[in-house]
């Protein structure tokens, strides 16, 4: 067998450690340079492989690939972008397949979460009925932390460790206001379906009256009234009340109270989150002074504060991807299997693409108080080990040093071209 | 002299590393336990004070003291409470050296921005007058960097760290989304008068197409068009824009944006801050993809990720208020001199409360470019090392590990009570 060249990708919604698993798939191939080519890396995602839009990692330093185990984000450019359905059309893997025979690309590294795990999927399969077998290996992220079958996936350790330190950090302040001043703080945090990343938030309450309170999860229907109920008791016995709310929280109608909160004078919908709504509705039935913070990417992007754990697994699967795909594996994804809660123990696994493609994981009811406020310690026990350890990035002038790639492009072979939609 | 106690209190609005000041306080005062007594703290400020709700910090051990050096917020509570105007009513001044006489106080240390440092001086001259002298220093604290005379406040380069911090990694996040999703992110920051803080997230601008790509003053008017000509060039030239917006800007009318934005359709007024007014300003006449991010409490209560020069300096000016009330100093408050840029050097001096007492330093025109959506090369000299160094807290679990103190209070002595208004 010829020495084939790489291509990897990162895809969607990026996260403090994406760019760790880059690295672990770059390492992993230079060491392996006697087995694998080049590892070309896609501009801004699978829209490089479309486009043959393609970039030479080897023209990075091993100091700068090194680098990117610090460094947050896509650091060749992500994408939302979702290949059509192949019942709909071919014509996208078709391309890609073209694009990788001109270029001699034998494998496919996909880094993204569960619907980037379906395109490596039918890559594999597509690959294979058009005569051009190509290995496919997915690579697990999201901050969602949503597949299937994997224990957690890279990026949500991070995500939950800026999340849990925060609203610890804001309750001490909001503690120390509350006599004169704000007394109900509402932090709004990511998770549009799945409330892993407010559940989290929870983390930081060690014991009764510490903050967070109350968390407000997408999987429980809004309930206004016994939500201010347990506001005011907050209040009252702790003084204040320190609030963590998903943004994908939803009344009785299923509708976002993100988006259910009226519109402004000139008709549009409200411009705010979901956290400046229920800020609004405690002040409008309590009287009680708010504040709110709304982290947004602040929160996926917060590499400073990342969790050592986080990193180390993302890290791992990206150098798995290349070991599965030396050792002869296909249409895989290598998984973090958990081997023991304490100590915490993981190793990594293997799961078929096929089981991971487009199944979303959510919190367990088991995980949730009966009150619908709260984690239960069977969701602690999951969660507490995944925000373990801190991996500082090196810092210069007082910030994190991050590094920025040449990001080279690979002349392009092909003259025809291929239009984005 | 027999040997007075002392009273500390906290004022305002709370910092990441008031309780260093405190811990420099309470330390310097237990290293002279010949000449001063133990240290009461007031409950929430100046209220314990005047309600007689002291707090004995002489039953905190040596090490939990010690952790007041890595822990955000208020130890004792902080309050919004200013004291009345002498010429109104001096009924508080008296109750407050009622309070004192009682508990043999001779030793006033008040924590906080211009109002406390106005508060402090009146002290003074108050008690000289009422026959019992008390020696008032004030320590100084206040993330908006609006004191004068010292060179910068404890509590800002903090802030400044965290908001330079976190728009460098929400560039980076941005970035690797902008080819098919967010092009403009918005974040926005405190300082309702003074843009100390908003110019702060310049410094994560190191060279041109850095983010942030546009920093939105208090003290320039807002400019409509000029804005979204800016915002689309960058969209055009970097392919995303990162804009940094502080929660005091105003049109021309002088009106704060956040407040300008419109009713719902309750009649209430927006309930968003400026961050979500200035995106939709852009997606309405750029139609570009925007996120934004307000992160309010957050940013001052970051202990985590604190500049090592503000908690230095943080408790350089507790430990400095003891000393100079053992050196028979009065009315005065220790102040950060700079002796140099490069290297950067500071040391203690002294300035007079009457000096400082209820004036702002405002940004320097000099400090904001001709545009007036940047900070000059001047004003990066003077910024860039109030945010150098890393002071990580421990961490236990995962999380920063700050104390609670046991705050036990002191027996009341006085048969009055005082009605706090």
């Amino acid at each position: 067998m010829t020495k084939k060249n790489a291509f990897y990708a990162q895809s969607g919604g990026v996260t403090a450690v994406i760019n760790a698993s880059a690295c672990g798939v770059i390492q992993a191939a230079r060491e392996n340079s006697d087995k694998i080519g080049t590892v070309y890396a896609g501009r801004n995602g699978i829209i490089g492989a479309l486009t043959e839009d393609l970039i030479d990692t080897s023209l990075e330093s091993d100091e700068d690939i090194a680098a990117l185990r610090h460094t947050p984000s896509g650091a060749f450019g992500s994408c939302r972008y979702k290949l059509k359905p192949i019942e709909q059309s071919t014509a996208e893997y078709e391309r890609i397949i073209e694009v990788f025979k001109a270029h001699n690309i034998g494998y496919f590294f996909y880094n993204g979460g569960g619907d980037s795990q379906d395109t490596s999927h039918k890559m594999a399969l597509m690959s294979k009925k058009l005569g051009y077998p190509i290995t496919c290996i997915g690579v697990p992220k999201t901050v969602d932390n949503d597949l299937p079958i994997t224990d957690n996936c890279p990026g949500f350790g991070s995500v939950a460790k800026y999340v849990a330190v925060s609203i610890r950090e804001a309750g001490f302040d909001v503690a120390s206001m509350a006599k004169t001043s704000t007394k109900v703080f509402v932090m709004e945090v990511m998770g549009r379906h799945a409330g892993w990343i407010a559940a989290a938030g929870a983390l930081a309450a060690e014991k009764e009256g510490d903050s967070p309170h109350i968390i407000l999860f997408p999987e429980v229907v809004f309930d206004q009234e016994k939500f201010l109920a347990r506001v005011d008791e907050c209040v009252k016995k702790f003084g204040y009340c320190a609030i963590v709310v998903s943004e994908g929280l939803s009344n009785t109608d299923g509708v976002f109270l993100a988006e259910a909160g009226g519109k402004d004078a000139f008709g549009h919908a409200q411009l705010g989150g979901v956290a400046p709504v229920i800020a609004e509705i405690v002040k409008g039935a309590l009287g009680y002074k708010y504040h709110w913070a709304v982290a947004d990417y602040l929160q996926r992007a917060a590499r400073h504060i990342a969790s050592k754990t986080d990193v180390d697994q993302a890290y791992a699967v990206g150098r798995a991807a290349v070991e599965f795909a030396l050792a002869g594996k296909n249409a895989v994804m290598p998984a973090i299997v958990r081997t023991s809660d304490e100590p915490y123990q993981w190793e990594i696994g293997e799961a078929l693409l096929a089981d991971v493609a487009n199944v979303e994981k959510m919190m367990p009811p088991e995980y949730i108080t009966e009150d619908g406020f709260g984690i239960t310690e069977e969701c602690r026990r999951y969660l507490q080990p995944l925000i373990e350890g801190e991996d500082y990035p090196p810092f210069k002038n007082g910030l994190p040093n991050y590094v920025e790639l040449k990001n080279e492009s690979v002349a392009k072979k092909l003259k025809t071209t291929f239009d984005i939609a």
